[in-house]
C-alpha cells in the first residue's frame, strides 16, 4: 500500500518559495508566527495524517456509517479525530487569539488542511467543517451565540455543520421553504427538511450545531427572504445541561464514495420544538451564509487537490516497482523487463497528474494568500484582494473538482487491472473524487456565479485587476529564457480569454442572458486553464530561482521537475483553449434553441 | 427507476437508415434473413433485456461472486441467461449454419448485444465471452476440438474465456511464461499463471473452456513463439464424462464495478495433470488469439457505449421530471419551477451524452458492417473491408470507452447528489464504464496500435481507404446546405488529421521511434474525434433525408433531434482537435526526455 500522500518539499517550495508565506508575519496580526512555527504545522499535520487519518482511510470507507435506531454511527476512530483537532488547535487555526483560536495565516492553515484531506478526506470533512460553522458564528452571531457555541466547537466536541439544501429546492436557493415562527422569547420555532447535510449526525461528538438558512414567516419571497439560524441538535441550557431539541435524523445516504462521512437528510421541528436561533439581522442570512460557502468552496477545491494528491503519489510509487515491456527502441524479449515509469506514455499520465495536483494546489493557495492579504489590508488594497479572490473562488473550487477525477483516473489507469481492485487505493480514490463537482455548487452553478456575476461585477474590476496580476508574473518570467518562451505562451492564451470574454459579455449587453449564459461551464474551463497556466508560470519562475542557488542534488532535480511539469502543462494542457474559444465565439444558440420533444428516441 | 436504456427508434435508424443492413440480405449467405427476421431479433433482444437482464442490474453488483472453497459462485440467474442465451440462439448467432449457428450478420447481433450490454453489462459478458472463445475454436480449431467444444458452448451449457494475460507480463505478451510440454498424447501438460480472466470460473455453467495462449517448451522467444491452446476446466471424455484438469482458482478480484461478472485468476498445472489441447499450428498463436482479441476490443467499444446509452437514458428521464429554477430570464420566485431539461446547461449535458453514445454506436456499427462485407467479399473489395476494420478496431475500442466514462460522468452530473447516491442507478454505471479503458488492451496500448502499426501499414493503405470512405460521406452531404456546412468543417478537420499524420509519421521517417509514439495517445483521441464527426455527419446525411419523407410528428422530431444532436458534435466536440494537433505538431520530446529522478519530490 502507498505510503506517501503529499509531498512536503513540493509544500514548502509552494509556501515559502511561490507564495512566501514568511512575509506575513511583518504584519502585526501574525508577528506572533515565525517560519519556525509554520514548518511545525507542517510537520504536525504530516503526523496526524500519518498516523490518525492514513491508517483508517480503506476502514472508513469499508465501514461506512449507519443509520440505527434514528441516529448515526461513525467509525469509532472519528472521536478521536475530533479530539486530537480540537486539542491540537486546529479546528480554530484561524480565530484570533481572543476568540480562543491561534491567528494562523490561511496560507498555512491551508496548507495544513491539504495534508489531511490527502491522507483520507473523509475524516478531514468532520473538523474543517466544523471550523467553517464557527468562523460563521463568530462572524456574525450575536456574543451569547458565541459564548454558547465556539468554545465546545473548537475543542472538537461539538459538530458543526452548514444546512442549506431542501428536497423541492435543490440548487434553487430561492425556493427554500424551511419556516421560523417568531416567539416571545430570544429563538424562533423552526419547521422543515434538509437534505444532503454532510456530517449532519453522528456519534463521534456530544452536539451538532447547524448553520441553517430558512425563512422568517412572511419574509420577502426569493433570497431576499433568506435568513440565519444556529440550530442544535440538542440545546445547550445555561446550566451547561443540554436538551433535545427537535431535530431527528430522517436517513443517510448510500453513497459511490466519500463514505467515511455521514450525508444525512434531517427533520425539523417535527413535533413543534424547534428552537433556531437567529444570528444578525434578518433577511440578510444568504449573504452571511455566503461567507461559509466561499471557504466551503475553496475547501472542496482544496479536498480535491488532496484526493488527486494521494492518487498520484500512489500511482508514481506503482509505476516506479511495475516492470513491464522494454524501450520501444529495443524489443529484444531476452532483456529484462524496465520500470513502467520509463514509457513515454506512463511519464505522460504521471506529468498530467501532477501538473493537476501541483497546479489546482497553487490556486487554492493563492486564494489563500489573498484572502490573509485581505484581512492585513485597508481600502482599496483590501477591495482588490477581496475581488480576486470573489473571482477565482468558483475556479478554486472547480477546476480542481473536473480536473482532480481526470488526475485520479489517469492515476488508475497507469496500475491496469489492478486500478480497477480494491487491493490498491486508486478505485476508492476515483470513488471519492466524484463528489467534488457536486458538492457546494455543482460545476454548472460555478459557471454561472463566474461568468454571470463574477467577471462582469463592478464593470469588470475584478477581472482587470486578475490580468494586472498576471501581467506580473509575464514580467517577471520574462527575465529567463525558459520561463519566457512560456509566458509568451500565456500572454497569447490570455488576448484569447480576453477575446472570449468580450464576445460573448456582448451578447449579454444586447440582452441575450440565455444566450449569454449557455456555454458558462465552458467559459469556466477555459479560464480555469489559463488561470492554472499562469500559477504553473509563477512556479516555473521560483524554480529557476532555485536552480540559480542548487543546480545540482536532490533539490535540482525537484526544481527540474517543476520545470518539466510546467512545459507539460503549457504543452498539452494549455493548447485544450482553442477548441474551447472556437465553440465559445460560435454563440450559435444551439443548447438554447433544442427543444425538449427533440430528445424523445 | 429508469425503465429505459436503449432506444428502438434509433437503434431501428442506425441498422436501417444509416446502415442498411436489408441490403445485405442480398448475399446467399444471408439470404434465409429479411427485414421481418430483423426485427424479431431487436424485439428479441429488447424482450431479454426488459424482462431478464434489467431486473437483477443493481442485485448482482451487491451480490457480487464470491471465492468459496475453491470455486466461484455468482448470482443463480447467471445459468438462466446462459441458458437462455443458448436456447435462443445467441451465442452461435454469427456461426454458419453447418456449425449450428444462425448466419445473422454481425451488424445485426452487434446491435441484439448492444441491447444487451445496456440492461445489463456484466450478465451480458457470459455468453458473449463464450460467444468469441467458440467462434475463436471455429475458425482455427481441429474437427475434434469443434465437436468436443462448438455444441456445449453453443448450448450455453459451458463458459468461454479469453486467458491472456499473465502477472509477471500483463500488457508485454513477450513476456509470458505458461509453459505447455508435448507429450504422446494428442495434448499437451501445462503449467503457469493467468490473472484478470473474465468469467474464468463459475457455478452457473457446467464447464469453463479457456482459449489460453502460452508456449510450447523450446519455442522461440517473444511473440513469436506463442501458440494458442483449449484448456477446459473439466475435460470431456469420449463416453461424454468430465474429468478434472488441474485447473483451479487462486482468487477473485474485488473490483470498483463490473461487479456481476467474476475477474478470476488461474493456476494451471499444479498438480502436473492439466491437459491443453493446440489451436491450429504451433508458435501461430497470437494471430489467432487476435481474432477473438479484436472482436472483444469492439465488443468492449460495444459495452461500453451500452452503459453510457442506458445512463444517457436515466439522466434523461431525471432532467424531463425533477422540478428545479427558472428560466435564467424569469427570476420571479412566485412563478413556479420548470423541468430541469429546459435549463440550456442541462441541455447541453444531455446532448453531449446523446452524442457520445449515438456517434459511439455509429462506429462500432459501421465495424460490424465491414465485418460482414469482408466477409461477403473477395479479393481487393474483401482486402479493403479487412483493412478499414483493422484501422478503426483501437477507435471503436477506446473511443467508446474513455468518452463513455464522460458521458456517464455528465450523467451522474445532472442528478446532482442523487447522482452520487446508490438509490439511482448512474453511480453504478459509473463504477462499470470504468473498466473499458483497462481490459483487452489499455487505452495506451491502442494509441500505439493505431499509430504504431495500423495507420502505417502497407504504406498507409488502410488509412488512404479510410480517407476515400470520408470523402464519400462528405459528398453526400453536400446535396443539403445543412448538411453541407458539416462536411465543410469535417473536410477541415480530416485535412488537420492528415497533416498531423505526416508530421508524426515523419519523426519515424527519421528512425526516432521512442518520439514517434510519445504522444500515439492523443493522436488516437484526436483521430476518434475526426471518425465521430463522420459518423455524425453520415447519420445528419440519413436523417435530412428522413425529414425530406416526415416533416411533422414523432419521426420528425426524431430526425430533429439528430440533427441537433450532430451539429452539437461538430460545435462543441470536433473543435477539441485544434489543441490536439497543436501539440502532436509540437514534438518536443518532452515525455521522452522527463527522467524518473525528476518526479522525486
Amino acid at each position: 500500500m502507498a505510503e506517501k500522500f503529499v509531498s512536503e518539499k513540493n509544500l514548502k517550495f509552494m509556501i515559502y518559495e511561490v507564495f512566501d508565506a514568511e512575509a506575513l508575519t511583518k504584519y502585526p496580526y501574525f508577528a506572533e508566527h515565525s517560519r519556525e512555527v509554520f514548518d511545525m504545522v507542517i510537520d504536525a499535520g504530516l503526523k496526524m495524517g500519518r498516523d490518525l487519518f492514513k491508517p483508517i482511510f480503506s476502514e472508513m470507507d469499508k465501514k461506512a456509517p449507519v443509520f440505527e435506531d434514528g441516529s448515526v454511527k461513525v467509525h469509532p476512530a472519528v472521536r478521536e479525530i475530533m479530539r486530537a483537532s480540537g486539542e491540537g488547535g486546529w479546528i480554530g487555526a484561524h480565530a484570533p487569539f481572543e476568540s480562543g483560536g491561534q491567528q494562523l495565516p490561511l496560507t498555512i492553515g491551508t496548507a495544513f488542511r491539504f495534508i489531511l484531506t490527502a491522507a483520507n478526506y473523509s475524516a478531514s470533512v468532520y473538523p474543517f467543517l466544523t471550523s467553517g460553522a464557527a468562523h460563521l458564528i463568530n462572524s456574525f452571531g450575536s456574543d451569547e451565540l458565541k459564548e454558547k457555541y465556539i468554545e465546545k466547537m473548537f475543542s472538537g466536541e461539538w459538530q458543526g455543520t452548514m444546512a442549506m439544501t431542501e428536497p423541492q429546492a435543490g440548487s434553487s436557493l430561492t425556493d427554500l421553504s424551511t419556516t421560523a415562527d417568531p416567539t416571545d422569547e430570544e429563538y424562533y420555532k423552526l419547521k422543515g427538511q434538509k437534505i444532503f447535510i454532510s456530517a449532519g449526525d453522528h456519534d463521534g461528538v456530544d452536539n451538532v450545531v447547524h448553520l441553517l438558512i430558512g425563512k422568517i414567516r412572511g419574509a420577502p419571497p426569493g433570497v431576499k427572504g433568506i435568513s440565519l439560524f444556529v440550530v442544535p441538535k440538542l440545546r445547550p441550557g445555561d446550566d451547561g445541561g443540554l436538551e433535545p431539541n427537535d431535530v431527528a435524523v430522517t436517513t443517510i445516504y448510500h453513497k459511490l464514495g466519500y463514505r467515511g462521512a455521514p450525508i444525512t437528510q434531517l427533520s425539523f421541528g417535527e413535533n413543534g420544538d424547534c428552537r433556531a436561533y437567529l444570528v444578525g439581522e434578518p433577511h440578510q442570512g444568504l449573504k452571511y451564509m455566503f461567507q461559509m460557502m466561499n471557504e466551503a468552496r475553496i475547501d472542496v477545491g482544496l479536498g480535491a487537490t488532496g484526493i488527486a494528491s494521494a492518487a498520484y503519489y500512489a500511482s508514481l510509487e506503482y509505476c516506479g516497482e511495475r516492470l513491464q515491456g522494454r524501450k520501444i527502441t529495443s524489443k529484444d524479449p531476452l532483456q529484462p523487463q524496465i520500470p513502467i515509469i520509463e514509457h513515454a506514455d506512463i511519464k505522460r499520465m504521471l506529468l498530467f497528474q501532477r501538473a493537476v495536483v501541483d497546479g489546482a494546489l497553487s490556486i487554492v493557495l493563492q486564494c489563500a494568500k489573498w484572502s490573509d492579504m485581505g484581512m492585513m489590508s485597508e481600502g482599496e488594497e483590501k477591495e482588490k484582494y477581496e475581488l480576486l479572490l470573489d473571482l477565482l473562488t468558483p475556479i478554486a473550487k472547480s477546476y480542481p473538482s473536473e480536473m482532480g477525477i481526470c488526475s485520479v483516473s489517469q492515476g488508475l489507469q497507469c496500475l491496469g487491472g489492478y486500478g480497477y481492485c480494491d487491493e490498491f487505493p486508486l478505485e476508492q480514490y476515483y470513488r471519492d473524487a466524484r463528489i467534488h463537482p457536486i458538492h457546494e455548487g455543482t460545476t454548472g452553478i460555478q459557471g454561472m456565479d463566474l461568468l454571470g456575476r463574477k467577471v462582469v461585477m463592478k464593470n469588470g474590476k475584478a477581472f482587470s485587476l486578475y490580468l494586472e496580476e498576471i501581467a506580473k508574473t509575464v514580467k517577471q518570467a520574462q527575465s529567463k529564457e525558459e520561463s519566457a518562451l512560456l509566458a509568451q505562451d500565456l500572454e497569447k492564451a490570455v488576448e484569447l480569454l480576453k477575446e472570449v470574454t468580450a464576445h460573448v459579455t456582448g451578447i449579454a449587453i444586447k440582452g441575450e442572458i440565455e444566450l449569454f449564459l449557455a456555454d458558462a461551464t465552458l467559459y469556466l474551463e477555459m479560464f480555469g486553464i489559463v488561470c492554472v497556466a499562469w500559477q504553473w508560470l509563477l512556479q516555473a519562475v521560483n524554480a529557476l530561482n532555485g536552480l540559480d542557488k542548487k543546480s545540482s542534488g536532490p533539490d535540482a532535480d525537484f526544481y527540474r521537475g517543476k520545470l518539466f511539469t510546467a512545459k507539460y502543462f503549457f504543452a498539452y494542457e494549455l493548447p485544450k483553449i482553442e477548441g474551447l474559444a472556437t465553440r465559445l465565439k460560435n454563440s450559435d444558440g444551439l443548447t438554447v434553441e433544442m427543444q425538449e420533444e427533440y430528445f424523445n428516441d
